[in-house]
């Protein structure tokens, strides 16, 4: 690998993103009201996937209540896959979540959830996988080929298409639709004024072997999804933690050697992002923030400023761009090849 | 602190366990049947907490269906707590847990879910605190005064009332009593030859800054245990990981100087753990292996066998024992103090 082509199918797809966005809206939006209306009042919606699509999950544990007042949450496959039990779904609704399709147990799950459930919903990028083939409606991506190995554009893309089905069964489809298109705009602009910070700032994180990641409330998902990314690229573990549960144990292991990532977004849980900010730095651990509300984090040694989203609940689509550019400098700064990162591979087929 | 204190109300409080098992058994029995019996038939367990407890909440995401047949997941507190939804609770049992009673947004949940759902109940080691007071039923763990800033008694205590509520629903509350009786037994008898193991091998833990703790299913619940007990007491991060989430990921950060922590019991998930396992070592990494099946984790460094449990849904009551001493043993070979621990308090009072 020369290093002009380190990290370039990573690096292009982060940019892509606003692109493979509107193709989400052009492609998908008679799918999701479809889907929608076979699922109308429904009060439970369980969220089936793993990886950065489990990252997506996060948010929708969020998007749902916020916007369609269900309840949602992360389904523990493994009580099907490995336990066997047989899940008494009611007349909840399962989504599946795989950009491939072929996550095995996510597939498993919806096969099995197929007729048992309100209804099953597959949100991936491939309508000839398996996981489309499973369930019973299928959300299409249409995000295009994803060929890093570490996602991005499926993530947001994602993020957008649970975003849509929560909005369908909020009655307010189109809107979302409407601000998500602002969104994809909102996101064009920003990519390159954020990539010359993270070009910029990486250097200074060449030696650093861990890091931890802090969001609360629909930003918690932000911090997986940050986490995960400079995980699998950047031969670090980065802990993503609610601000709760730093302020209950993790709070003690930080200093000058582990920087705090603060995800700080005009939203309602801004306040515990900046008191989590404020202890991360009483404990004298450098600051990273980032966020529609960076400028509001105290002491923050790194700023990533994004524009505030169309409304509170879309900006994760926004507040998750300078962890997916820093992640791919940070990588380049370390001369690791986040297309090859060591252990991994695009689709996930261990248990 | 002189040397020979450090740490004493810790170790105290973990050794006391088994006691502290036998009083649960003979003070909350009554209250756990009248409780199920309001509880009658529910099929979806909503769990309210935080730190410790809410580790303990994910042994009650897999207790509930594997006991009660009975969909159980870890509430979302910051929907009420910071976006002011009010949640539809339907017919959904809440289960708030706290060891004090006084976690804040614990007790502003349960009182707002009080007369909305189904039930309330609180699982509390103080039948006198404000948890106690706004759920409509209490399970007292009756634990005894936790002292110590990490909790030990009130965790393993909390698993066992969670057993204890999922077995009366599921109709076998005097059997599921029994088999915590013989598993208290278990516990005096393991307690001491692994404490003698914690502190021998600590020392060879003190330059670490961070580790891995791996497990899956039931035992996901003493992963996250484990890991907020290292990294409350031990100036680490120590990140908690589903067997799934660590090969989507973190498998890329481990080496040398990450060691990982594999949860290996037997338990139909035991798999999972032992594949996690060879990954670990394969990617460099030196592996501590803890659990009734920790014998079977191929090129482990250090075991840490406990007995297996009567039942398999109870082994998360022995396999947290291992990683509480070493924490102990750990704190104490880096000369910390695990009963004074920077930044934090026994009551967590952040949002």
């Amino acid at each position: 690998v020369t290093e002009a082509a380190r990290g370039a199918l990573f690096h292009g797809e982060i940019h892509e993103q606003p692109a493979a966005l509107e193709r989400l809206l052009d492609g998908c939006l008679e799918a999701v009201r479809a889907a929608a209306a076979r699922a109308a009042g429904v009060r439970l919606v369980r969220l089936v996937a793993h990886g950065s699509s489990d990252n997506a999950a996060s948010y929708g544990v969020y998007a749902f209540p916020l916007v369609a007042n269900a309840t949602a949450f992360r389904e523990s496959i493994s009580l099907l896959t490995y336990y066997r039990t047989t899940p008494d779904l009611g007349e909840s609704l399962v989504v599946g979540i795989s950009q491939s399709g072929r996550t095995p147990d996510v597939v498993e799950y919806v096969a099995a959830a197929r007729g048992l459930a309100r209804l099953t919903i597959a949100i991936t990028n491939d309508t000839a996988s398996p996981l489309a083939e499973a369930a019973e409606a299928v959300i299409p991506l249409c995000a295009g080929p994803e060929l890093a190995v570490a996602a991005t554009k499926t993530y947001t893309s994602t993020l957008a298409a649970l975003a849509l089905l929560a909005g369908a069964l909020g009655g307010e489809l189109d809107r979302t639709a409407e601000d998500l298109r602002r969104t994809a705009s909102l996101m064009a602009g920003a990519l390159t004024p954020l990539d010359a910070v993270a070009r910029g700032v990486a250097a200074l994180f060449e030696a650093t072997g861990q890091m931890v990641v802090v969001g609360r409330g629909i930003e918690f998902a932000t911090a997986r999804e940050l986490a995960l990314k400079l995980t699998e690229t950047c031969h670090l573990v980065a802990s993503p933690l609610t601000t709760t549960d730093f302020s209950h144990g993790p709070i003690a292991g930080v200093g000058a050697h582990v920087p705090v990532w603060v995800i700080a977004s005009e939203d309602p849980c801004l306040p515990a992002a900046l008191e989590a900010a404020t202890r991360a730095r009483r404990a004298g651990a450098p600051l990273i923030a980032s966020g529609s509300a960076s400028g509001q984090v105290p002491e923050a040694a790194i700023r990533f400023g994004v524009p505030p989203a169309p409304t509170a609940p879309l900006s994760p689509l926004l507040s998750v761009l300078p962890g997916q550019l820093f992640a791919w400098a940070l990588a380049d700064a370390k001369g690791v090849d986040p297309d090859a990162p060591s252990g991994l591979s695009k689709v996930t087929v261990v248990p």
